[in-house]
């Protein structure tokens, strides 16, 4: 069952505060903007970012029944609660929602951590959901700046920026945003 | 064939400049130190400090030779080649030296890079490749003040050093030193 953009804008929305909601229309509205400017899809970037925090206020419980119990990935229950809404949202997404589209499955499941070999709509809503004009900490502007140059040069700014305040707070750096990070710094020396 | 202490220190010394070898002497200083203080074998922890460094000053040609022939880790290859020698040393120790001594081996191997699930002499030769008195690079004090407190908090505040340089210079991070880094931060959370 497919819904219309109002119909998903409706269900979603209602899923969690209006302050994470806000956060989305930025998602949305930068999405679509990077997506004209590298040549991705606008209304698949759109649509991913409309769903890309649908299971962020979802209980911590819920969350992991549904990983354990679709065969989602598992190794991430040892790893931070907060990436574990991507995963989440990429199967309600499809399961509640009627999205087949791989391409924004994929944006909104790795949208928090990045993944080596990130597609251009993943790198669209993962740099947009760093960005959008609700987001405000250490380095944002300069990765602001770097989005207008260069998708790849603007997500290795902030997931250096996430990893490094990662280190600063002792908490566990998930192995896949390492991964993210040095395949655009691969990808951005084989431009040069 | 199993060569005398001094036997090694002279055929290992032959193999690099001499401002290296000051370094594998504090290397060997501090590895005992480390090892008496935290309960590991002091002849175990200077065999592998006397080894550890090698092969630094062989031809890269060469170290990446001997990864390909011997069915070493071909990953490293992708991988910095400062991190080679430490594979390569270990290969060598064992070939050309007779060191049978998986614990020792295992020291010269991940003095570099670090692993998931350290033994107690890996961390000791890491440790003191970091912090021997030779060394000097902003937050070595910092990490030899921790070196007397706990193995696994000055060794997190070793590799958090070398991951922020190296995102810091741009250049990739080698997956297990985030995964090293990762697991002695959980070490840490369970002693609380």
């Amino acid at each position: 069952m497919a819904y219309s953009r109002e119909a998903l804008i409706e269900a979603v929305s209602a899923q969690m505060p209006d302050k994470r909601w806000q956060h989305t229309l930025g998602v949305m509205e930068t999405s679509v903007k990077l997506a004209r400017h590298y040549g991705a899809d606008p209304v698949q970037a759109e649509t991913a970012a409309i769903l890309h925090d649908v299971a962020k206020y979802w209980p911590v419980e819920r969350m992991k029944e549904i990983i354990e119990q679709n065969g989602l990935s598992t190794e991430l229950l040892q790893y931070d609660k907060q990436l574990w809404h991507a995963e989440v949202g990429a199967f309600v997404a499809q399961q509640e929602y009627g999205i087949t589209d791989p391409d924004i499955l994929g944006a909104i499941r790795y949208h928090t951590s990045g993944r080596k070999g990130m597609t251009l709509l993943e790198k669209v809503v993962c740099l947009a959901d760093y960005i959008e004009p609700g987001r405000d900490f250490p380095g944002v502007d300069e990765i602001r700046r770097l989005s207008k140059v260069s998708l790849e040069e603007a997500l290795v700014a902030g997931f250096d920026s996430t990893i490094s305040l990662l280190l600063q707070k002792r908490r566990i750096v998930f192995p896949l945003t390492m991964l993210a990070r040095n395949d655009l710094v691969r990808i951005l020396e084989d431009k040069i």
